[in-house]
Order: structure tokens, then sequence, then C-alpha cells
């Protein structure tokens, strides 16, 4: 370790040579090539990636084809772990040899809602609507260039599919050395966003019972989250019948295929196997139709659904309007609606001390130059998490 | 009064003749005859009705002029105040010349919901999703009879424009003798549905700012609901500028005419007035179109919907995916998410500490047999409540 940060400090202003996944156009496998990453500006802090795992945003971005926010050659990846190399002016609270989580969604600790830790919200007034510069402070600046000089694009502010990456401190966290990074990297995005779900947005309490649709490692974190606050039932709905083994180990305790609901709709059976609906539901799939499904899968007078994530296509959610006045409610989130900085380091010590199963998410390992067997994997629904080791 | 109650002793369990304002057909002037009203089955109350108020309901009611819920002949009114005159068996809790309020939304005290005075849902398990009966227990049971003997269709299980009327238990609310009867009156539907709304639904904090759609008295009662609570600013939106006087009083602090908004929309508008948004909106017309409209006024990442009513037409809501994921919440709920054996007489306390302001919703006063007036004053936005004095 030390020998690395000596050997950091080398570098330090200038630009570093190194390799990244690189992709070149919508749904082509990527390409590791050498390429070149700028040193940090100010608030900025060059970081030598660990390992990276998978999420199915990074998937989303790949095959995006049109639109602002399809955008090449670009290096993907924003879930990850990584240590930091050296640092820009201005960057307080980080120092060479941190280890360091990159989050896609912004805590900058200087606006009124991030500063505050009563407000629940974590939409960064400074920062948060700006979902298409790559640099977080400088717009379209990038710090990547390939071999012929022209400038790569970032990803959400991370691009971790990168041996380095430029990150924003608005968009970094620093975490204990105890935590084994490949469980660390879990906690940049995905389970944090299901667990934060489940702890800060819907505040599921003890003998509650939960409906999950979509059992990819955010659903199977929501689920992590609710049966850490002792729900009563957890029911996962999938297409996948696979899932629903891996789920038991996260607290599942029923499951719904909705091939197999004949003329029913999810909700309907829903209904029926809890006496009128649960009090939470969550969407971790982004689609409208499950959206309403998962609404309408909530008991009267109390049901609460949590979306979690982008719908897919952009479309909007309809509601029965007498089926909201019956005293439901429906809201959304980025993250699971945490605080970063505030939230992720209490998300690894339950880790330390045993409590939280981050384990079981990791399903596969990759060495770098693998990267595109990953996404094969994520898109088959046979991996959970893959982690992909920069060094191996 | 305790002449009254000796001469009630001698209708008990007979039918009793009375006036009461018949709906013949939708649309058309309620028509005073005298009817029968059938003594109270087990767990009914027959009630001698003081005075009561009209409600936009009671329009929505009389107007509507198909579907299972528009019935003729009827007896509308669901907002009054009464004195017990008899009970049937199994009636507890209850006795004659006891004051009264009729409260279209069930608390059956029996049920795990109603039971519970932790859980926020009033979504009665037993009665809450029957909103077709004449009577509670009994079905399409009538206790009133016109002139030929025929069945007189009951209005959600209250029917207060007749001078008796017959309420299920699960339906009425013992209050003090100490609150002037036609401020009582006002807390039996419309105020109570806002201030619960402010309230229970919303838990509207001090400092906080809050949008109003639709300044009725529901939505003036929001009003009050927040201004009680201390909220910084209270944005009123309304087409009838009339209203923003009246509105004053109740603690608002801005307003809204969409019809001066030009190009932009409302929400654009209250977005620019509070640098990004409210913190709470409530919608208290019962258009989807303004549901749409509530809900983008709030700001991202803790913004709080909360719709009141139903929608006029039925019509779906229609909520962007991404507008929702930006942390925005939204739900419905039914007399403001309040068990009224539980919170009106703690509305009822408010009042008689003068923190309450009543008084100021009651702009007109009309005789019985006046009644077609107080349609035309409430059409027309005149007047906000009008009281109906039955024996006058």
């Amino acid at each position: 370790m030390d020998k690395k940060i000596t050997s950091f400090s080398s570098n330090e202003g200038k630009p570093i040579r190194c390799k990244a996944a690189i992709c070149k156009k919508a749904g082509e496998a990527l390409v590791i090539e050498e390429i070149q990453v700028d040193p940090p500006q100010a608030y900025e802090v060059r970081v030598k990636i660990l390992c990276t795992s998978l999420c199915h945003t990074d998937v989303t971005y790949w095959k995006m084809d049109s639109g602002p926010r399809a955008r090449f050659p670009r290096i993907l990846g924003h879930e990850a772990v990584g240590m930091v190399e050296s640092m820009g002016e201005n960057v307080d609270g980080f120092k060479q040899g941190d280890i360091v989580l990159p989050v896609f969604h912004p805590h900058c600790e200087e606006c009124e809602v991030c500063k505050s830790s009563k407000t629940k919200s974590n939409w960064c007034a400074k920062f948060a609507d700006d979902f298409l510069s790559n640099t977080r402070r400088y717009g379209m600046a990038s710090r990547f260039k390939d071999s012929s000089g022209q400038d790569i694009h970032h990803l959400i502010f991370v691009s971790s599919f990168s041996e380095y990456t430029v990150i924003d401190i608005a968009h970094l966290v620093k975490i204990s050395h105890d935590i084994p990074v490949d469980k660390a990297s879990l906690l940049s995005c995905g389970v944090s966003t299901g667990i934060g779900a489940a702890w800060k947005v819907a505040d599921v309490e003890a003998g509650s019972t939960v409906a999950i649709f979509g059992l990819g490692a955010v659903g199977l974190a929501v689920a992590e989250g609710a049966r850490l606050r002792g729900a009563a039932r957890i029911i996962g709905v999938d297409l996948n019948p696979d899932k629903f083994e891996q789920g038991k180990i996260f607290g599942f305790t029923d499951f719904v295929n909705p091939t197999l609901c004949g003329e029913k709709k999810i909700s309907e059976v829903i209904k029926e196997m809890t006496g009128g609906g649960v009090d939470y539901s969550f969407e971790c799939v982004g689609l409208a139709s499950l959206m309403n499904e998962a609404f309408m899968s909530t008991r009267k007078g109390s049901g609460k659904t949590v979306v979690l994530g982008m719908e897919k296509h952009g479309a909007p959610i309809s509601l029965g309007s007498f089926d909201l006045i019956a005293g439901r409610d429906i809201c959304g989130c980025l993250f699971g609606g945490l605080k970063s900085k505030l939230d992720i380091p209490i998300l690894v010590d339950h880790y330390l001390k045993k409590e939280l199963n981050l384990d079981s998410f990791i399903t596969h390992e990759l060495k770098f130059d693998e990267i595109n067997k990953a996404f094969d994997l994520l898109e088959k629904g046979k991996s959970l998490r893959c982690t992909i080791w920069m060094d191996k």
C-alpha cells in the first residue's frame, strides 16, 4: 500500500496513461485501450479504481442510442471502490491513499439540503438537477483523452471502467479501510439504493408486509433492508424463477411469478395473499405498468409505494384517482434517499458488525480484460453483482 | 332542551313523520315534503337534525345523472349536527339528548384499523369500501318512506336534509354541548377534511411553504390547519379572485390566479415564487389536471402532495416518472385521514380554546324551506358554508 502511495506522488499534477474500457458505439462490446487521464482540477480527486461492479444503469447507458444522454465514445461504470491518487485545489477531507467510494448522486455539503442532517431529502440543491455534464463543476470538460487526443465522455460523474478516473468531491465518500473493497463497491450504488429505500424512504417497521418488484441486486437489497427492520413477510415478484432461491437468502418469504398468475393481475394475487394488500411495495424494474401494479398491491388507508429508479422508456405513471384517495401513497427516490457522506459510513458499520449481508450479492468475479462477460451475465439474469478487478 | 328529550321518548320504537328536502331527479330543485322516518335498528341511532350545511359533495350527488351512485328519490346532506332522539339495540356510548355529528366516513371501532390509535390509517377495514348502500349494516334497506310508502334513498350514510334521520353508530360522533351547533356542523365534513389533511396526512411543520388548489371551505380549512402549524407561506390557487380576500383571514399569504399566468403553468409560477417549489401542495378541486399541477408545484427531494377528494370525472392521474423519482411524494385521503371519534373531539377542543377559526367559514344562514338557495350560493362561489336551520 505504502509503495503505491509513493508512486502516486510522482504523477501528481501530471496526466496518467492507463487502461480503460471504452464504449465506442451503443451496444457494442467495450474495447480496452490506453487512455490519458488528466490531473484533477479544483474540487476534484483522481482515483485509482481498485474494483468495480456492473449495474443495470450501465447497461441502460450502454444500449442508449439516441437523445442527449447517448454519447460516445464513453467510459461507463459507476459502482466501484478506489484509492485517492492525487487531489486538485480546494479538496478537504481526503488524502492520498484514502479508500473512497464514488457515488453518481451528489452530496455537496454546501447547499441547504446537503448541510441539514434533519431534512430527509437527498436532492442536492446545487448539483442534483444536472445529469448531462461530464464533470460536475466544469460542464462538458472531460478528463479523459484517447490515443488521438480526442475527449472521451464520462458517465454520471464516475466512469469507473478505467484504472484511473477523476471525480468531484461532491461524488466521493471516504470509507474505512476495514471493509473488503469488493464488498464496499456494492455500497457505491445498487445495494445502498435498496437499503436506503427500505430504511429512509419507506421507513419499514417490524411486523410489516412488503412486496418487491424485480429481484436484481437493488430489489434484493430492499429485502435485506426490510429483513433487518423485522418485516413479517417479504414477497418477491420476478419473471425469473432462479431469482427465488437467491431471494430466500435475503429474507424473501413468498414469490409471485407473473407468468403463473393466469388472468389475475399481480396486484390481485398479492392482495389475496395478504388480505387486502401489503404495507409497502417497491418497484425496482423501471416500467410504468409495474409501478401501477406495485401501487395497486398496497393496502388501502396506509399503503406506500416507493419507485426506486428511472422508467426505462420515460413513460408517465398512471394512477386511479380513487385508488389514491383510498389512502395510498406513492413516492420516488434516487440513491434510496441517502445522503452519501452521512449514510454510506453507517452501512459500512452495519457490514463490519456482521448485520448487513453484502457477501451474497457477489455471484461472479472477473479480470478487467474480461469486462464484456459481465454484461452478458447481467443481461442473462445469471449474475447479481460481478466484481471486476482492475489489477487482476 | 329537556322538554324536547321528553317528547323524543314518546316516539321511541315508532316511525316519525317529519319534513325532508327530497331530490327527485338529478339537478332539479329539492322539494320539501312530509316523509316517514323509521325507528333505528340495531347499531343505529335516530337523530333530530339541528342544523346542516351544504358541501360540494352534495352538489356532485345532486347533479349525478348516471352510474350506480346516481339514485333518486334521495335525501341529500351529510354535513350536520343533531341530537340523539332514540337508539336501536347494541348502541353503547350514546343517550337521548346527546349532541352528535354524523360523518360520511366510517369509524367502526371494531376492526384492526379503527381500534388502533397508532396506525395513521382511517380506512375502516370493516366498512370503508362500501359507498353504495343506504344503511351501513343493512345494505339497500332504507329508513325513509315517502307519502306513498315508497323507499327514499339515503346519501353516504347521513342524509341530513331531513328533520330526522337514522345513522349507524360507525358514522356518529358524540361532541360537547359547549360548542355552538352551527360551528360544530362544519366539523362534520369539510373543515375537518382540510385540517386533517394538513395535520395528519401532510404533517405540515413550522416554517414550511404550502400551495392549496381550490379555495372552497376545504381549501381554506387546509390553510387554517397550515397556519396553526406555523407555515411560513401559504399560496392559494383559484379562478375566483373574490376568494383571495376571504383567504387572508385563514392565513393565505399569496395568491395565484391561473387565468393571469399567461403561457406559464401554475406549477411554473409557484416554483418561481418559492425558488423551486413548495414543501406541501393540496388539491381540493377534484380535477386530474390540477392534481398533476399540484404535484409539479412541490420541490424536488421532499415535496409532498395531498389529494383531498374524488376526481370529478373519475379520471386517472398521470405523473411524470422522472418527476416522481426526483424525490416527490403524492398521496390521497378521505376525511383528511381523520378517525372521526378520536379526532373530532380534539378539533372541538381547539375551537373552544379559541385557537381554531370556525366562525369565518359561515357566510350565510337560511331556513330549511330556503334550502335551494344554498345550492345557488355555493354554485356561484358566493358562499363558503351556508348554515341551514331546521327549526327556523
